[in-house]
């Protein structure tokens, strides 16, 4: 298919770099994946970036690509794609990533941090297609959020929005990394999963989690606490329900304020939890005032470990 | 002033119907009220909603009335002003309330919940001028919120979106009356401040709310907790320091999910804490993730009483 037209999504994290080729039908036909440099100069990171680049392109000349999609941890200005601090990412303050990029490729390039890419590569070409607003929410070990109104990605004052995965709904619970107490996400994600089944532990260690754990709690898992509970065991069946419970009255707060035509949900824990997505809705009895909840789906993503390079890509128009 | 137009703004409640003559500047000029019949037939229910027009129309035959605009308990739906089933309105039950108030009175009929409609007055005429996203919450008897983006109400899938003072925030906490633990409404509230008062007062009554309350808490009001705290009274303190925490952590959460421009506070109990407003943000340290919290300001409304009435105008294209 040489006059089939491509974009190029390219996924930054803080240890490695990811990119892919995909078509206008949200396939990712070719994957590339380089170390990032996120503590060198700022001109290192992006040669990281531009090597990702380059291992997709190679060989792939007869393809006409179109635009340059980028994933990059926040804080950054998805209108300039200007990354501006990142904790994780050192290498760039204030970095005009989209503008470097662009000049060495000569293509328009977008940049937006991850989740909301995902949440947009779910409404083109995965299970948010056919909505308007689309509420995303990735759950793995930690808790990332986009949210897609009338088929955009909805930025807020300054592109920090949708930061859902740190919505707060136990102002008496422990403490997240972030410094606040109680979010979603220090209960619900994978590490925190882990950390309430290593809690019944203390008191309990006559279950299936302690043994796959070889004994040590430390070493418990949300994996284990999955694979435990498909055995029966009792305590991580209690982990799980929680589980469940949490993110019905974390998505019943969503439902309340945003009420999304879909809630698309990615990430480990959601494929972990994917028998029981549906079944959140059932929890969500007295746990919502929307008069009208069970209209609303939950459903997995269609893109896991490559939601963030889909999600570059999906920032791109395709045709 | 002849030829200046104006809109009618009429807010319906469960017990009474305000209305108001409203100016291109948000100005309320003139002020009516009936009771509302709001457990009889549909048609006494708009009857009363009629005579409360009326009595605005009554001597202003030489000024120009170009549309009326209606608050109403939801669940309803602003798109075809069809009023669906409100708990403390059993008299409409689908009842196409924008309908036949037009058909009576040959204007445009627009109706939507009130804080919506507070939200775009605020926007329009009062706190929010200026501003492109904004969030409303009126803290009062209950709380209620309003989105606005791009100066419009953001609506969700059918109208019952921005329920935000249902957000559950504690998933151990009380009960609140919509079935839901925690809300914020159930702990900030008016109710939820006097309800906090009573529960310090069982082991402390040496208090100048017990006094106030004439040694039976059963009798405490948050109005009371503020007088108190007015006299420098630590118990009353102790209920309005926790009070500002579960509302800063309750629109730190609005911050990460939202971002707005600008959150505009109105009801009584906003009215109350006034002074303390701007310290919200203060309070945000450690608990936002948002990189620019303090850029957002906290304000109070334009409107206090009036808030429905005003919205209620604010609906309907003024010039």
């Amino acid at each position: 298919m040489p006059n089939e037209s491509y974009v190029v999504g390219v996924d930054v994290g803080g240890t490695k770099v990811a990119a892919g080729l995909v078509n206008a039908g949200g396939e990712i036909i070719k994957h590339a994946r380089t170390p990032m440099v996120a503590t060198g100069s700022a001109a290192s990171g992006l040669a990281a970036v531009n090597a990702a680049i380059q291992q997709v392109l190679e060989g792939t000349s007869d393809r006409k690509i179109t635009a340059i999609g980028i994933c990059s941890p926040g804080p950054l200005d998805p209108k300039t794609g200007v990354v501006i601090n990142p904790p994780n990412l050192p290498c760039w303050r204030n970095f005009p990533l989209a503008d470097e990029v662009q000049a060495l490729h000569k293509v328009p390039v977008k940049v937006d941090n991850d989740a909301n890419a995902a949440a947009l590569a779910e409404v083109k070409w995965g299970a948010g297609r056919g909505y308007k607003n689309v509420f995303y929410g990735t759950v793995g070990t930690g808790i990332g959020t986009g949210i897609i109104f009338d088929g955009r990605i909805y930025h807020g004052r300054t592109g920090a929005a949708a930061e859902g995965g740190h919505m707060g709904i136990d102002i008496h619970g422990p403490r997240c990394g972030c410094g606040k107490k109680g979010c979603v996400e220090v209960l619900a994600s994978g590490p925190g999963i882990a950390r309430r089944a290593r809690q019944k532990l203390a008191s309990n260690s006559n279950s299936k989690v302690f043994e796959l754990a070889q004994g040590n709690p430390q070493h418990v898992t949300s994996e284990m606490v999955a694979q435990a509970y498909a055995v029966g065991d009792p305590l991580a069946r209690e982990v799980i329900e929680e589980t469940l419970d949490v993110l019905a009255y974390w998505l019943g707060n969503i439902v309340d304020l945003v009420e999304p035509d879909v809630i698309v949900m990615g990430g480990g824990v959601s494929t972990m939890l994917s028998p029981f997505l549906e079944d959140i809705r059932k929890r969500w009895n007295g746990m919502v005032v929307n008069p009208w909840p069970q209209q609303i789906p939950v459903v997995l993503a269609r893109y896991g470990e490559d939601a963030g390079v889909a999600g570059a890509a999906a920032l791109c128009p395709t045709n």
